[in-house]
């Protein structure tokens, strides 16, 4: 699958299996990087600049200076590309501390590392393939988001495990997604995914006030309910607001849209419909709003 | 400083600057790794038994199966060791998920990483140096320790953001640990050492009901004290009741016993002993008796 990939690792192209950072790079050692997930449709990263202002508000919480510009990083992502003849493409965008000298204390003096990975996706747009086989089975689970107090949710970094803890439990059900709380028992968003429903016709989704990460799929999300004059609200749920929701679907840069089917073994919506999994008719709007908005990408 | 050395990756031992692991091994992605830092007194690590031990809660928390015994693991260390011609040193030993096809997900097929990194430490026991430069300035700071329910703090794993994001903290005050409390405002411990006071000339310690990682020297001095006959209470207690302490010390296998100087700019201790930064007899004594412990395995 990545054999023939060539990464970017360090300002090289480097071919995949041979892409490593060293054993003390702080990425490695305690997980001290931050990164981006992002589509490229078209040859193009879909929201370069969201992205890119999201990874700048990472390091500021990480006070991780690296010094790169944007134009730096985008050349190195649209290398990697081109020398993989990628047009449609998921993109994994990280920066480390690299390898400093002595402990846990992050020296303010940085020789980042900067690693591309990219592999191929099915083409964007009106009228494509989603990347998912199907809409996702939604599990609550007991490991609780991390609060903001500890390590604040809008950084998007290599500290995962709070995620694969949450992911590990569904091994028991076999569900996608993971439904994850925060300390004080209100929903926040999955593994990797951001959380949308829809109840009374309004479009729902929590509110960043929350360990949330602000996702840029979500954001836009947002933006293209607004436009279509879709009521929107953000707020504060409980688990049980989502198991009785209308429609519920998930949201992140691969999957775009993910209608959810079941959540906590009950099915959303029409509890009459039997097993047909179709998308509710909030989240099909807004599916085919995006593919729209994605489509734009191949004409210009 | 680590020109010369070599580190083991993967069952080969490599120049420390050739030391590697793929940019898709979990450990660096998403932090996906159990570690222990151990000393080597005399070329045999201390506690090794009780490092391994808390290697397999770590595991058993991430359902990490790796499927290495103890005895691979003591050989890939000794080997470091060995070719090395280091007797005195700092051993990082660290487990990852290896790389794996697919997503957050972990699958449960496991091919491991294992890491051993080591460098030269003075030598330990009986009139020996310690490794720090003087007695600790202690800080309380913002961070939250990471709650059990979202990480529990039993697993020592790549995922380090938390104690990075505490020392952050410091760069104000130039202090040399975080004191951290929890979510509740309970003192939990340092950003890499546990927290031991003194009040009442009983040695008191926050207990593992809260989020703190089981330390080896933590359980070590608690041995110690219990031997020599002084209280010991294991409890929850304020950022207060450290700063009014007669003595403070932190804990950990590199640093050993490391008494405390000031919290949050206050001196422990007697106010009028004025800069005099003599350690309290009580973390004296301990640490006398930890430096026999150690001693003795120079005597095997």
């Amino acid at each position: 699958m990545t054999e023939d990939l060539l990464y970017h690792v360090d300002g090289d192209l480097v071919a995949a299996d041979e892409a490593t950072v060293n054993v003390r790079d702080r990425g490695f050692l305690y997980g001290d990087a931050a990164f981006e997930t992002m589509r490229a449709y078209g040859g193009d990263v879909f929201e370069w600049e969201a992205h890119m202002d999201r990874l700048a508000e990472t390091c500021e919480v990480l006070g991780l200076d690296h010094g790169l510009s944007d134009a730096d990083l985008r050349e190195r992502v649209d290398e990697t590309l081109a020398v993989n003849d990628l047009r449609e493409a998921y993109v994994r965008l990280s920066i480390t501390r690299g390898v400093q000298p002595g402990k846990l204390t992050p020296d303010t003096e940085v020789d980042p590392t900067v690693v591309v990975i990219v592999s191929e996706l099915p083409r964007g747009g009106q009228g494509s393939q989603p990347v998912w086989s199907g809409p996702a089975t939604l599990q609550t689970v007991k490991t609780k988001r991390v609060p903001d107090e500890s390590i604040p949710a809008r950084a998007k970094t290599h500290n995962y495990l709070n995620g694969i803890l949450a992911r590990l439990e569904l091994r028991v059900t076999g569900a996608d997604e993971a439904l994850m709380v925060d300390t004080d028992g209100h929903v926040t968003e999955g593994a990797t995914s951001n959380l949308f429903f829809v109840r009374d016709n309004a479009l729902r989704t929590p509110s960043l006030d929350g360990p949330i990460l602000p996702g840029i799929t979500r954001r836009v999300v947002l933006e293209l309910a607004a436009e279509e004059g879709i009521p929107v609200e953000e707020g504060t749920y409980s688990p049980e607001e989502i198991r009785s929701a209308d429609e519920v679907f998930l949201t992140n840069s691969t999957w775009e849209l993910r209608p959810v089917e079941t959540v906590d073994g009950l099915s959303i919506g029409d509890q009459e419909g039997s097993s047909e999994a179709a998308a509710g008719p909030v989240t099909t709007l807004l599916s085919r709003l995006f593919d729209a908005r994605v489509e734009s990408a191949y004409c210009e």
